[in-house]
């Protein structure tokens, strides 16, 4: 039994040609481009033996991949399963959620180590890469799997690669012109990823504005399973959030403080998430979206200061705020957005990513300005801002100048890359759904007939009789 | 369509202003007294570059991080998925399972640090906190969730954050006793965590006795897909135990012996509870609730005596003893429990955690009583039990005393803590449901209305045609 | 009410007696074997402050446990819940998939342990082991997981257990001729794990053909829920992936290199999957059976090369084709196999593993053939070939014959293995469930009566209106 599809009369959403093409097309030229380009940094490459003596190694231990492989892997988690759990809570949205999040990841990845390789690890006309590289890639898809929180259920996996593609590239120049040109520090990207991710995929949101999208109101929500199965997607990116913020720290006291800043920060978030999700309701009862999500955003608010002297209770106020914050967007500014702004944010990624990333960009600001010898230790105070070279005379107050402009970069980028993106993704070739049939996986997917389905047409009694 | 929710005269479940209250009251303590005490520890300090110097230290690779921060993760899943996963098993709680879970940890973990800090990690008026404070806190709060086991589906939000409070509390007065007054090795907190936790949950539970609670008896079972939900806890736990026992050992051969009896106990563990799952149902079929629980008794049973030296086949005996014990546990013991001495344990931690964690108690006193310079060297004897100073001269037997007394100590504590506990909980004033609404998310949550629900109302004609 | 179950005239599967029977006698004989053989080795023992000494050791890190424990740990989850989940597609296996892969699982890994010791870590009459081990029982018993993906619902737990205790005896002798006779590389198991397994299985399943499966047909599929329940399995194994294929490789910079050509294997293979799970279905779609394994084709094509100097790109064709071949085989070769050859493979492991692993062999015999000192440095090159000792004067060209007689060798040893343990299986005496009675839960396991299978009844409507 096929159930009814009612397509808008404008509207093919036909897959057969055009994804295949553009998969395809996309992975031969990563292939290529690999080849040109892509080799193994000196840590990984078979010379290492020789690498070890030079740099007076005394043991392997010192490969770079004993220091980041399992926050790597926590990381790679947070990505696949973390993002692609987080939004199987709508009802029928659950294949394209893990799904295309899936794919979108998988060719982002290739995408992010070749743009983030032209810009940080260029030598005599190669991109060498190590485990850091691994990290940086995934920490760039992250922001694209931000970005089509706003969209879920909305497009075509087309428009996913298209997206995918330019988003990255956005990233990376992003990224180059904070991280070297401003010389900012953002190892766990409020910036970089989240205030980037969000308002690019917000913007996009905004241009693709779908005046008829209560048509499909009723697959907008999720059912009772599915809700748990976003429960999967949550803790994991709670848990592994502190790998997250230390992944690229330096060795040692940088990577163990920015997991600790980050544990307590999300701790105290829960609470005041709780908290709100209950005194915001009539009833007092707890609502799964925020427990969902909000309680991740103390996890985005440290993510540029986790690493620095933020000390264990400014990790926990921000996380508190965070928390607030991030409730009251999902309850107040998020219908506010959909009916005056015309922004259609399917997950509500502006509470969880937009606001708690320009907070924690502020936050990093104010820690780095506030930052002196004594917190730090001569040595140290050097080493966590990388005073070095041109930098060995610029002062903490500069420094947070450097990181409140390393803010408005960010979103000024994302903005403009956001409307570009949105005109370009708004092209009618890209087999998008007709607003009846957004959130629905039978649009892309082959979904098995089931139980629940038979459920569902019960209400039906003539379908129900004719299995 | 509301449910109808048949609340008893006298429950009000009401949160609106409560549970906020408490959430927000506990954060801000929270806060103020991370702001009088606690403080990064030298390896996460930035003052770490002078440490280094000062301890002769070559490489940022001997910072603690490297040595515990993959373990200190998996045990973190293993708190908020583990736990949280494990206890979703009943057809309608998992909100309440996964999400009560995740804030009773969230809180418990700070208080733990504090705690805990207080005892162990107090220097010249600061806690001075590590990766190693974080997963002592994670054990701390794995003590509550496996008390919350016992109460699940019966207790307000607010009793269990006002019972992670007392808990969190006596469990860092009783590990103080055991680790340091009775200088007692507990490595994985057979008694420490489980049979401190599990009494003191059994206790409360007794306290809270709920005479009418078969009214609410349909919704005390799984249903097909809560039961997969509920593996993945179940899962989780069984695997990442071996870094539960080893997460705080001695580096070096102790993590190592650690992780590798934990493994074996648990392999074997997994045959002797299928074995008797099958042998005592007349039928003879395997009973999910036995194979999502008696297969992790024999991680509970190795928590103290994992780093010594067990040896792999001691580890094996332990795992297959307790696969039993456990399992014969649910068949015959937990329904006596309930009907003679009023004890009721919704997911059974009398058979998973009480009862393996006096073994575990019981083998470790014998595995230290056993101990001879010969097995493990003079250096690494020494090394083991840590006599040194004030305990140089302890013997192995007089150890295994000491290691008695302390499971003795444990259960007085969880005993004596659970009455109050219990007592405190039972005041009229923390909104816990009436009996019929026990085990339903629908008190305390938003809970969507799904195919599901639609196809449970089926059985009600009246209900189902009127959507 | 019992849902009424239609057995054959001759078959049993009562389970009460023999499965605890066989449970017992294996856990028993585990016991006996392992108090006999089994002891710690160097880095696990308590004599290993010794030991630091005599190798002059310097740091407790080098321990081998935190070079490869995280490894251990991701391939730990990969063999439980990634094999575990990935086979709860079926909408009424869910249990047996998760449950007989964890008892399977538990009991080989104890085997495996025993065999493979006594091939390997033999010292003066002892097995000793460590964390290698602890992955070596994991790396065989995965190759258990994937032979019962091919039976999948259609064998009892007695057949399982069977089985595993040959698979793993042969997967151990298999094993040490390539490795140690042969000379072959081979760190994650192209040959020795998913060659060997998937034929073993497919071989298996073709003696145990069952001429009239189609009656369980209905069951045979999966559901919305199942299928996202598969992903959790599918994306474990996808992320993890790069710890197994580098999980044995030898200390730094091979383990580095193993991971990073695994991750981009897998990450092309993707984007092939995608496009033509999508261009050979007629409406365009994709199909959740493609996205759940032929994803992971990428992995199981670079586990003999993946510590090699195959470079990034050449990582990224390998997986771009695996991708390919593993769907095509999914659309076309699963029916072939199953109405010409006989061969009834539940999971498609043919195409999962079989023709990945046979290809993974082919890619690592010709880039062992064409290494180059060169390319690898002097130092680089013995010590990834390990050409010291007898084999000093191997050459890269003779590796790479070498190599192509591991892939025959592991082919041969699978395809008779399978055979003898195919024809024990087919012994009536095992508790095999009947044709119409396969991927059906209830058959071996205590299943709840819930809302879902409420709805299934509805399409009787006798049986809905006497619950």
């Amino acid at each position: 039994m096929e159930r009814p599809r009612h397509q808008g009369m404008t509207k093919n959403t036909y897959m057969r040609w055009r994804l295949p093409l553009v998969c395809l097309l996309w992975e031969v030229a990563m292939i290529v481009l690999f080849g040109v380009f892509v080799r193994f940094d000196p840590e990984s490459d078979a010379h290492w033996e020789e690498e070890k003596r030079e740099k007076n190694l005394t043991s392997d231990i010192e490969n770079d991949f004993y220091f980041r492989y399992p926050s790597f892997q926590d990381v790679h988690v947070m990505i696949f399963v973390g993002f692609g759990f987080l939004m199987t809570f709508l009802k029928r949205y659950g294949f394209g959620a893990v799904g295309f999040n899936f794919l979108l990841a998988a060719f982002g990845i290739q995408w992010a180590l070749l743009m983030q390789g032209w810009f940080h690890s260029f030598r005599s006309g190669k991109i060498l890469i190590g485990v850091e590289n691994l990290i940086n890639a995934d920490f760039c898809v992250g922001s694209v799997c931000i970005a089509f929180g706003a969209i879920l259920g909305k497009t075509s996996p087309i428009q996913l690669l298209i997206m995918t593609l330019f988003q990255v590239t956005l990233f990376a120049v992003n990224e180059y012109i904070l991280l070297n040109l401003l010389h900012v520090k953002d190892a766990g990207g409020s910036m970089t990823i989240h205030t980037f991710g969000a308002y690019f995929g917000l913007m996009v949101t905004r241009i693709l504005y779908r005046p008829n999208l209560e048509q499909s109101k009723d697959k907008q929500g999720s059912v009772y399973h599915s809700d748990l199965f976003a429960m999967i997607g949550t803790l994991y990116l709670w848990m592994y959030w502190p790998s997250f913020n230390s992944a690229i720290s330096e060795h040692g006291d940088a990577q163990h403080r920015a997991a600790i800043n980050t544990y307590c920060s999300l701790a105290a978030c829960v609470l005041s998430t709780m908290a709100f999700s209950s005194m915001l309701q009539k009833k007092g009862k707890l609502d799964m979206v925020h427990i969902q999500n909000a309680t991740l955003a103390g996890g985005v608010a440290v993510g540029t200061s986790a690493e620095m002297m933020l000390t264990p209770y400014g990790s926990l106020i921000v996380g508190f705020i965070c928390g607030i914050v991030s409730t009251v967007g999902y309850v107040y500014l998020t219908p506010f957005l959909e009916s005056r702004l015309h922004i259609q944010d399917t997950c509500g990624i502006h509470n969880l990513h937009a606001m708690p990333g320009l907070i924690g960009g502020i936050v990093g600001a104010i820690t780095a300005a506030a930052a002196t010898e004594d917190v730090y230790g001569k040595e140290g105070f050097i080493k966590a801002f990388d005073f070095t070279g041109t930098y060995q005379t610029r002062t903490p107050s500069v420094q947070g100048g450097f990181q409140a402009a390393g803010i408005v970069v960010s979103l000024l980028m994302a903005l403009a890359g956001g409307a570009l993106v949105g005109a370009i993704l708004k092209l009618p070739v890209w087999g998008d759904a007709a607003a009846e049939n957004c959130f629905e996986d039978d649009v892309y997917w082959e979904v098995p007939e089931d139980e629940e389905s038979d459920a569902y047409h019960m209400h039906n009694p003539d379908k129900a009789t004719s299995p």
